[in-house]
């Protein structure tokens, strides 16, 4: 079998881990398989390289960005290759220029466009391990670009894709995919299975295992995905196509903290007011995610969403630049609250799992302020310090637990 | 004019020398020239990641020693753009794949073959100050290489010999070449220029001033080079073809502790023993500088030569393993000992340099070991606790100070 693996930063933080990591990697060699592995870079590396930055430029531009935090990654690859070789096996360390990984022009966000076989093909003929760095790619003008924050799961997803990898093994400080978050639910169990599209609604809701560009990825080209943990031997959750749906009507419970609520009052009800406000945000890439509009008083109307804690201020001043335009009298934001989902594919042909939800909030006393839903989750808006009783008293609604 | 730039790791050791530097790579292009920066890592940035890598293995392949160290150039040229650019001026970092830096496939200490000049005469053409790495390269498998220590000077100097500069300037931290060293002579005087011959038996001697392979490649494509501080404003010495022969008989005395007297005694005296000694050596790539034979006693004979202090015990080990094929009796050694050297163009053509060097080492007390002249230089060797004295004693004699 052709295995891609990939380790993040906190898995290659020192030299006891990293050698720790080459053991895992020669353990896959030695049963005959062709590893190629993908590696992050050490630990707070990235972070302390942007800091560094920061001293001299607090804007620096995002080019020079891409080609201060690429070495980052390029010294990970080499220094494992350095410990597998002391192991005794062949290894390799390869980087985006030497592999071929051309992405989109975009710096500190490209996109991946295309990965050479060559190089990598013809590591894996000479039988050497292949350890390529994650996260990063280069452009058509052969400058370093960066796939943005946790983009290594991406790198392995694309290079899985790419060499027609039997399976992608992503290793990371969990051992899979759980029901909730183990630290907030006790009795949460590990999945054994999950869907893409479920693993998608869970990445995005702030479960955290998985970045996901990189489930997107491995669902449009089929990628056999595994999360696992690199520091047991536990088996981890399998994503792929069709998770077993009958079984399971609800996969998980997701919480968000990193979520601010902003609310327009007294809109003047014309149409197009809400696609003004909307394309003002996206025009200045900020992600609104739920929305509800009301009906106010005087033929006027309220609209209140919710962004990302980091996008709250820029979109305040945005609002306020523009609330004349708007015809709104208010803007009121509310940065305490969290956004707590459900996630299962079998939602959509099941009746009740909405009002089973809404039922444990209830009985936790937990107060809603905006619902969402599409065909595999329900997202709901509460305060903030009720985030743990909620996940909780959901997770024991569905019998998630053991 | 188009000019070559070359900063040392300490010129780029934290924020503030890099703005420092940055001030003053702007003040050049200012002037309205075409500038090409080469930097080496910042401060102790590759003796850390070459510890890095002993803790994981001790005797790491070359190959990922290369791919791990070249990060550190990379960071630097990427900080550099990061601060002219906040200066308001513009600028780009190149990476040796990005230029085109093509060496030979020698890991660790690869040379350089071929510079591509396509990329960085676009950037001047962009009006783009243009930052290169130093010390590092690409061969032919596109596998990163590296010149070995202070291989940023033949960078520096190879990219000005491609790219035709008018100039190319090398900022370290003294601010020129002295008739001595200034630490250890008070009345050194900085000479105003010098013939790169004699620089490059300065630099063999220890002066530590310039790389010596980038004097050579210097004189080999006649590169004008400056030699100049990054801390002041001072002129600097230029290194050139044909320098003021006439009037400076000696242009400087230097001292080099780095070396090891190792004698084999009571060698059968039969043709080919010494080739045959130093091709062993050779072979084990342990150069041999000062060689003095002698005739012994009962048809045998001594050969002393001095190794450098790092080669010693490798050496040693050679010489012992075939001490019965040399058909020698003893081998002693002594580490305590220094080479002390005068360097002048105008030697070869004036008696009496040799006779007033020796009456200068006489008249203080100082016993000669071993003799080695060429056509610009004579080099003694002396105990090493001589070595201030004898460099002093010698300046004087030749009335080098002010």
């Amino acid at each position: 079998m052709l295995i891609v693996q990939k380790f993040g930063g906190s898995s290659v933080a020192n030299a006891e881990r990293i050698i720790n990591v080459a053991n895992r990697i020669i353990d896959t060699y030695k049963q005959g398989h062709d590893v190629v592995v993908v590696l992050s870079a050490q630990g707070d590396t990235t972070d302390e390289l942007i800091e560094k930055a920061r001293e001299i430029n607090e804007n620096p531009s995002r080019r020079e960005m891409d080609m201060l935090i690429s070495t980052g990654e390029q010294q990970s690859v080499a220094l494992m290759a350095m410990a597998i070789e002391k192991l005794g096996y062949p290894a390799v360390s390869l980087n985006a220029y030497q592999v071929g990984m051309y992405t989109s022009s975009t710096y500190s966000s490209a996109r991946l466009k295309r990965i050479s076989r060559e190089r990598i093909e013809s590591e894996i003929e000479r039988k050497h391990i292949v350890l390529v760095t994650g996260f990063q790619g280069i452009n058509r003008f052969e400058d370093i670009t960066t796939l943005g924050r946790g983009g290594s799961d991406t790198t392995a997803v694309a290079l899985a894709a790419s060499l027609d990898a039997d399976l992608c093994e992503i290793y990371t400080d969990v051992d899979g995919v759980y029901t909730a978050d183990p630290r907030v639910v006790k009795n949460a169990v590990k999945l054994h299975e999950i869907s893409y599209d479920e693993m998608l609604e869970l990445a995005s809701l702030g479960a955290k295992v998985l970045h996901n560009r990189s489930v997107e990825m491995a669902k449009k080209y089929n990628v056999a995905l595994v999360v696992r943990s690199s520091l047991t031997n536990a088996e981890g959750t399998i994503v792929k196509e069709a998770a077993n749906v009958e079984k399971m009507l609800v996969s998980g419970v997701a919480a968000d903290k990193d979520v601010a609520r902003i609310s327009i009052i007294g809109i003047q009800d014309e149409p197009g007011k809400a696609f003004e406000l909307f394309s003002m945000l996206s025009k200045a890439k900020i992600n609104v995610d739920i929305i509800l509009q009301s009906v106010g008083r005087d033929g006027t109307k309220d609209i209140s969403f919710t962004v990302s804690k980091d996008h709250l201020q820029d979109a305040l001043a945005i609002i306020n630049d523009n609330i004349a335009r708007l015809k709104a009298t208010t803007v009121a934001y509310d940065d305490k609250v969290a956004k707590v989902s459900i996630v299962g594919a079998g939602m959509a042909t099941n009746a009740g799992v909405a009002s089973l939800m809404f039922e444990a909030l209830y009985d936790a006393g937990i107060n809603i302020s905006m619902i969402s839903t599409s065909e595999i989750k329900i997202s709901v808006l509460i305060d903030e310090r009720d985030t743990e009783k909620a996940v909780n008293s959901i997770h024991d609604h569905f019998n998630l637990g053991i």
